[in-house]
């Protein structure tokens, strides 16, 4: 006797997760181990919204928890508990999708602890991570700049705004392959930074390690950049009650990139300001303080006591507009 | 300088909240306190899939807090932290279904603690409470039921679902008014119990201080019947490893129901068992153990060692069909 398709799922779930020992599915909600606190985020992933139309289900759920997981690195956490509530269409595959999330979870140390399922003409999946900080961490926070401490970004800038310029071009991903736009002439050194760019649009790089390290500095401020440099910059100083100065010739990229934007009718600049979803960490130290040399983070500008933001090159200072991934500000500025 | 329409509205959230001495919105997530351990559930509400499309935002809000209280009720736990990732479209009133929202949290001694904003051409909504056990408490399970122990439901059966029919034949929420379809003729009587449904359908009724008294007895089993009594009753019967028997008789509704069901073509037993989001409580005790008189529980049954699953009458007992509101079983059942 069958009870029902869902509940099916989740017996499969439960076979999973009994195997690494854990069994909470099947009540109403999972109820946590004593411990903590808790750092918690949550994210949406919605088809057609933050991803392209009939993506593979092993990339969704690549995507949805590293999207989260950039979130929890940000504030210095590392994940432990992963709760998920996902709407899909009967044809998604469904096992496909757990599989890969499960995968996931485990290479970073997460367990899926409950969730919800429901049917929907298309995938809406939406995650809570909780997360603990490293023992003898502090919670990373936006407000703990403070004047003359050094900006720098771990993760890269404008590449996922490059991939879902591809994508929206005719990139697509099919198997492990990608392939690009034949609207747009690439040399060969240009395809593989562009299939690079759609792969980190598709699936971020969290920056677990490095907000780990951050966690156990004296004194840093973070924050994800999911909205572009530009907006997230200003989110950052409005917390710590700041100004900055952000050096334009930090923010040059490789040629390949600038060529590619270029061939796509995007501008490299602009891409890497304001594009948005580079899922990239943010981050100011004090000046003796200094990232190791294999964490590759890039040294952006400074906090100031003056409330300014500006981009300065050799040819002088202009103002950092507040620009950026802004899901409702068109809209709303259009009928204000 | 406009930081976004997103921010700004952060930023209104972050002046209500401020109110309330909570000014945790900001960072990338939420940090909460110590303290714990935690019962943790996660719910969707998606237009057109959860709920008519064009609901008004402020009852979206009501609804989607009183599933989410619903599943924690049925863990005995008493909310503290909600956490809320909205989409919807622009011209969406956000500050409606917000301002909803927090008085809703409020009467539940709920506080919003973080989320995620982004933009979708319909509104979806996904929201994850944490909840404390009362001091002394246990938590409720589905698997605590033992042989003879009684079975009883905390709220409405059929109702819910009888709404959803309504609101199917063209029921209609305007301002606080709700008008049915014209299709249907009913006594004033039928009408009262008519709009009775659609609001329960609309807005559940979380059975919270049933919750709290049942995690304050020695031992009690519990789930939230969400997918209707049948379903959810044979869940509770695997978790406990039990079978049960259910008293038909006590199914019996007022006389209205049955006869506003038969006007709708809907059948009223199979609307009870199997309508779904009843958001009602199905519970089991020892038989010495009795729920308060106010309370308005009713006593449908006990478990059973025989893992049979029965529906008994004067006429005999007839086996329980697993049927309920199962997103994909019909589908499913349809390819296998």
């Amino acid at each position: 006797m069958s009870a029902g398709a869902e509940d099916q799922l989740h017996q499969w779930l439960r076979n999973r997760l009994r195997r690494s020992g854990f069994d909470r599915i099947g009540d109403d909600g999972a109820i946590l181990p004593a411990g903590g606190p808790w750092a918690v985020t949550q994210d949406h992933q919605i088809e057609g919204v933050h991803f392209p139309p009939q993506l593979d289900p092993l990339v969704i759920a690549q995507r949805l928890l590293a999207v989260n997981l950039s979130d929890l690195a940000a504030m210095g956490a590392q994940p432990v508990f992963a709760f998920l509530a996902l709407s899909c269409p009967a044809e998604f595959d469904r096992h496909r999708f757990f599989s890969s999330f499960l995968r996931a979870c485990q290479r970073f140390d997460t367990e899926l602890a409950g969730g919800d399922l429901s049917s929907n003409d298309r995938v809406t999946a939406s995650l809570t991570l909780l997360g603990r900080k490293p023992s003898k961490g502090r919670w990373l926070q936006r407000s703990n700049g403070r004047p003359g401490d050094v900006l720098w970004v771990a993760g890269e800038l404008g590449f996922s705004a490059l991939g879902r310029h591809l994508l929206a071009a005719g990139a697509r991903l099919a198997g492990r392959r990608i392939s690009l736009p034949g609207s747009i002439q690439l040399t060969s050194r240009e395809q593989v930074l562009a299939r690079r760019a759609v792969r980190r649009h598709l699936i971020p790089q969290p920056q677990l390690s490095m907000g780990r390290w951050l966690a156990l500095r004296r004194r840093a401020a973070a924050i994800d950049i999911s909205d572009g440099l530009a907006l997230d910059l200003h989110r950052l100083c409005r917390e710590s009650e700041l100004g900055a100065q952000i050096d334009a010739t930090s923010l040059s990229t490789q040629s390949g990139f600038s060529t590619v934007c270029r061939k796509l009718g995007i501008d490299p600049t602009e891409t890497i300001l304001t594009g948005g979803e580079d899922y990239a960490i943010l981050f100011s130290l004090p000046p003796r303080v200094r990232p190791l040399g294999r964490q590759k983070c890039r040294r952006v500008g400074r906090l100031t006591a003056c409330p300014d933001i500006d981009l300065v090159s050799p040819e002088g200072a202009i103002p950092l507009a507040v620009t950026g991934w802004d899901h409702f500000a068109a809209v709303d500025a259009a009928g204000a």
